[in-house]
């Protein structure tokens, strides 16, 4: 019997049609009105996606904050737009905070493939069902995007999203630098390292680690990891551990540096392996680091004689959390 | 020679007093005016104080962000209050980004003890020097506080700081506690968790461990770690690592059940250990976490022969990053 029974290969490499096809969904979905911030609902993938939309945000007037949770800040309020996110609609963390905001009269947007959130949010955006939740961030993720740009909260140009889809569509380069990765990374434990502003992107790596190869993996970012985890490298195993440094060529100046320094620091205990994003615009960059590592979670699954679909532990506990 | 050649011991035991007297630092100090949202610029041990203020105004109608990194986000203003805070005054990360500030009129306030945060802040509150940044915790973190407090930002009850210094100072408690808990780590890698409101509690143990012990450490919340982390657990190794978790009596009925189902599914391949913190009001229930995971921290240091104060690697990094 084939490892991949479920057949995760096909759902990785219809990606860039699936984030082609998402463009779609939120056409006509917008909120008016005063916006002082924006309230992201998120467990999981749908977490990572609020992150994502946080960094592309980063540099508008709208605060952007990540709920990961099942209440609310005690900010929000009338003036806040909340965005729902969960794939299945049934993650019962968004549920709650999703009616509390609901009481609060805020303008709340779901996005879900059904399940309570559809039910409950009078503006939602309904995606394809059937997937693992991990496997649809594009589905989750450009949907978020096209709300705030349909609500004038985000300029996204055309190009970068144009660039972006070019990019993901050269499925196997993606696969291929995946299945290097592997071998660098020697079923060892990977500690997965980007700047401050792509942390979600590294967040995204070391869950996918989790969940498709179900083994350990952590994250952290630059610079705060020069402040503390740095010291742990004195005393790590090159045989237990390995770094991973996601650099980004339009990374800060000394964020650079620093990584060109613990590079060497940390070499003195552990193999220290560096990755590259492919594309010009903070979108591309994004994504492109995002498939990377959904590929090379994937074969590290694969190697590992793991089916990367189902992940037993999470539902035996939704089983167990449900009596 | 002993191993705690420059007495942590003797700075940990007067940690009570710090907070004492940190509560008199910020007297007369404060903002007026519109504050839309507040700003906090730290790294490190100043980070976890930005997160731990965060945690603390949760219910509060003024939004909190935390900025670890070099730039500020987009949407801060003159009507912002950015609190810069760092021990030394010299974090460069955070005078770049409490420059960025002052620039765009935002009502800046820096705390430290001296360097370029004193000079450059029109309002600031100075701290005693001479500490280890991650030893000051209590002289950052309550000015924050008080500040907040005395701008009416925030409402914090003289019972509950009475309550919060009542229980640290039974330092011989948190000193027998610590002492436990290093024997049931037994020098594996611990992996920290919270609730999320807690996350900040974790991270700062997570923090001792790699700076005071010099070794690896890693820290997540729930739920999130329920939809992604739980799958690492199917692979985990006893003899390597151990989970540490963070309970607290006032978690939410969900978070507790889940602790409960995943200790027993962590169990399976990991040892789990649970602690609990002192005390009634948030504010003593996170300080006393706190204060119990500085002690586990230093013993773990003490039982690797490791001096638990100078960080030579972070020290290293500084003087590269200078050329």
């Amino acid at each position: 019997m084939a490892i991949d029974a479920e057949n995760m290969a096909q759902v990785l490499e219809q990606f860039p049609r699936q984030c082609g096809e998402a463009l779609e969904l939120p056409k006509g979905i917008y909120v008016s009105g005063k916006v002082a911030n924006i309230v992201i609902l998120g467990m999981g993938g749908s977490g990572i996606v609020a992150d994502l939309t946080a960094t592309l945000m980063r540099s508008q007037k709208t605060p952007v904050h990540v709920v990961r949770d099942y209440t609310l800040p005690g900010f929000a309020n009338k003036d806040s737009l909340v965005i729902a996110v969960s794939y299945s609609g049934k993650t019962e963390e968004t549920i709650a905070a999703c009616r509390e905001a609901l009481e609060r009269g805020s303008k709340v947007v779901g996005i879900s493939s059904g399940g309570d959130i559809a039910a409950l949010c009078p503006k939602h955006i309904r995606i394809p069902e059937g997937l693992q939740p991990r496997a649809a961030l594009g589905y989750l993720f450009l949907p978020v995007l096209g709300l705030l740009s349909n609500s004038k909260l985000i300029g996204i140009s055309h190009e970068d999203i144009t660039e972006a889809l070019t990019i993901l569509s050269n499925v196997a380069e993606f696969k291929q630098r995946g299945q290097t990765l592997v071998k660098l990374i020697k079923g060892r434990t990977p500690i997965i390292y980007a700047s401050e502003l792509l942390k979600p992107v590294a967040m995204r790596w070391k869950t996918q680690f989790n969940e498709n190869a179900k083994m350990p993996a952590f994250c952290n970012s630059l610079p705060e990891m020069n402040h503390n985890e740095l010291c742990g490298y004195e005393s790590m195993k090159r045989e237990e551990m390995v770094a991973l440094l996601l650099r980004d060529p339009q990374d800060h100046e000394r964020i650079r540096k620093r990584m060109d320094i613990c590079r060497e620091m940390m070499k003195q205990t552990v193999d220290v392996i560096e990755v590259a994003p492919r594309g010009i615009s903070l979108l591309a960059r994004m994504l492109s680091f995002i498939y990377l590592g959904d590929w090379a979670s994937y074969y590290t699954a694969i190697e590992r004689k793991v089916d990367p679909t189902p992940v037993h532990i999470i539902q035996k506990l939704k089983r167990e959390m449900a009596f």
